[in-house]
């Protein structure tokens, strides 16, 4: 095997299509819950000191990202150099890989890219790191645009802040190839944290751990033209803070099952945005009264976040996935699904199930009888990993 | 977008590279090891009167399938249409969809396929699932085989042992289009009972509760050609039995860290087996003593089945993955990993993590400094669910 190209899958579905002839599983846009969203964010940030950097990972598409732009975005955040690739050649060309980056070829491939990006950007937490991203850049005859990142609560990546932040970004000043940026600075963790006071209080400290570093750089002639981070859980947390520049939102393009555990203020739902991405699953076996079988599992979504969630469907739930089936009880119903029935369900978490698959099935007109295919699109980056 | 097709990502490997060379993630095969579980279980199931029918839902290729075959596999397993059209167009074409199959469209392809495969089946456990595979063949002019799946513990598909399997398969004799050809008898979570007498028991029940229903069937004049089931937990049981005819065990070429946590009998390491898949990751920060953070989380690896294990990392656990990060806890170990390490990660489940990648990198020579890619083989049916 010396060829280095293969296809992905077909779709389950043709343009033009009846909604209920799509085969399943299909990975769904509901267009008009989705475009709603998309809006949705533009508005909430329109006049604000604040721009949106959509995260890319959620969607890995360069169409999509290209939309988010059209809306106000600056650009897109990338996880990886690969998805930062297939950004670029699909037109959004303001890209930051909100990640470390180590590793000589993937820094090669990235200083390249920096030739054809409009602002290409990285993150560093170490002076291994540092070093890589300087050579890689020199060597190409570019820049890299490099932010320092903190740990502000998280537990993952990133330098403490204060002192350690002001030594790497100093070190980044001074290195051939690379521009100081400014911070990375997200709470992953604390988007997912059911109650809104919880939610308040980490990103609470963690505005104040970022506002202090910022303060130290700028007192130290270092200034922070990018202060990044947020989630879909806090981002208006980070945007009323008068510290962050940017924020990276990415799920709320789909509001994915888990993100809908989430409190809002007051104890309310957490419904600033609507579920538009949905996996299409048929009923393949009623074994008995109370349960049916649907052929969507482990492949055709992800449950790191919790199980999925049938949609409209009261008294319905899903458990026990294996590789291609799902086991719904359905005890609790009035109207339990039938063999053959068609139905959605609402992904646990959406970047990960996404990228179990090679398109979306884009639906125009969802819970009407005109519901139909308007279009599909790929979802270019999926497996790019590295 | 009316465009179909598209690529699927570049391997991230070539041919004859050092392993230390392979970008990471990467899926990779320990070639040596993986040949020994190969012959392993022929070796096993040699002048036995059952055979080997491989799941291929665990490797997804028909080049591994084919390798089966050759060893003595009667042919593969499939849980979709799709895999099974992948299958039969790679050679190899004695398929069994271990599943049932309902829509239309799905079995219109099935019974399609029937006429370029050696033997195709589907199992069926509903009287409308007959129905339908029993038009789209009548209309074809193929013919499908049929199994009657029966529920022996699994409580997923299938109908009761007993009468109702005798009723249905009364049912498929009669029906035209289709062949009436045995039981699917499979406990799935049987496989995953840590302890051997659970597993023991479980078993046990699941073949008497087959045999019964083989006999039935038999004193009703329909014989059961086969009779399949079992997995890699439990197949030396289903295979002792008397009643099986074909074992679907299908993590053996691979071994993951979920089947390694099973116990032997009397107590011992589940080791019949070798762990012969790999993900491949690069420690891309090291934020503090006693963690590092590598690039590999929930897009290169399914924690569905627990988490990875580090292979030869005493003293270091893979814990808290995220989308792309998966966080080390190193203050076990006398040499932790230091920022650009590439380590070993076994997946806690093979299936669904080789689902996630496009390519296998096959290394030949693990663990020794000739270790290299030997060759590169395509997932060819990743992405194929319906």
């Amino acid at each position: 095997m010396s060829d280095r190209t293969r296809q992905a899958q077909p779709p389950p579905g043709e343009t033009g299509m009846a909604l209920a002839d799509v085969d399943t599983p299909a990975l769904m846009i509901d267009l008009d819950a989705f475009e709603r969203n998309l809006a949705r964010m533009a508005d909430t940030l329109k006049d604000r000191p604040v721009r949106l950097r959509a995260h890319s990972k959620t969607h890995k598409s360069p169409l999509i990202g290209a939309k988010q732009v059209a809306l106000g975005a600056v650009g897109v955040c990338c996880q990886k150099v690969s998805e930062a690739e297939i950004m670029v050649a699909g037109g959004v060309s303001n890209v930051l890989v909100s990640n470390e980056v180590i590793g000589a070829r993937k820094l090669e491939r990235l200083a390249a890219l920096a030739g054809d990006a409009e602002w290409l950007g990285l993150c560093i937490d170490s002076d291994e790191g540092l070093a890589q991203a300087s050579a890689a850049a020199s060597g190409a005859g570019t820049a890299l645009h490099a932010l320092v990142e903190i740990d502000i609560g998280a537990g993952r990546c990133g330098v403490a802040p204060g002192e350690p932040a002001l030594r790497l970004a100093r070190a980044i000043a001074d290195a051939p190839g690379l521009v100081f940026a400014g911070l990375q600075a997200y709470h992953g963790s604390a988007q997912h944290i059911r109650d809104h006071d919880g939610r308040r209080q980490a990103i609470d400290a963690a505005i104040k751990m970022t506002r202090q570093t910022v303060g130290l750089l700028e007192r130290n002639g270092l200034t922070c033209a990018i202060v990044g981070g947020a989630g879909t859980g806090t981002f208006e947390m980070e945007a009323a803070s008068g510290v962050y520049t940017e924020l990276q939102a990415g799920s709320y393009i789909f509001m994915d099952a888990d993100y809908a555990r989430n409190r809002a203020k007051g104890g309310g739902p957490f419904d600033s945005f609507e579920h538009a991405l949905f996996v299409y699953a048929t009923v393949m076996s009623v074994p008995g009264e109370g349960t049916a079988v649907v052929d969507a599992g482990h492949k055709a979504l992800s449950v790191d976040s919790g199980m999925p969630e049938p949609f409209a469907m009261a008294g319905v739930t899903y458990q026990g996935p294996s590789d291609e089936h799902g086991v719904l009880k359905t005890g609790g119903s009035n109207k339990p699904p039938a063999l053959g029935d068609k139905i959605l369900l609402i992904p646990g978490h959406c970047d990960p199930t996404v990228n179990l698959h090679d398109w979306y099935i884009c639906v125009r007109g969802m819970g009407t009888p005109q519901a139909h295919v308007e279009d599909i699109w790929p979802v270019t980056a999926r497996g790019a990993y590295f």
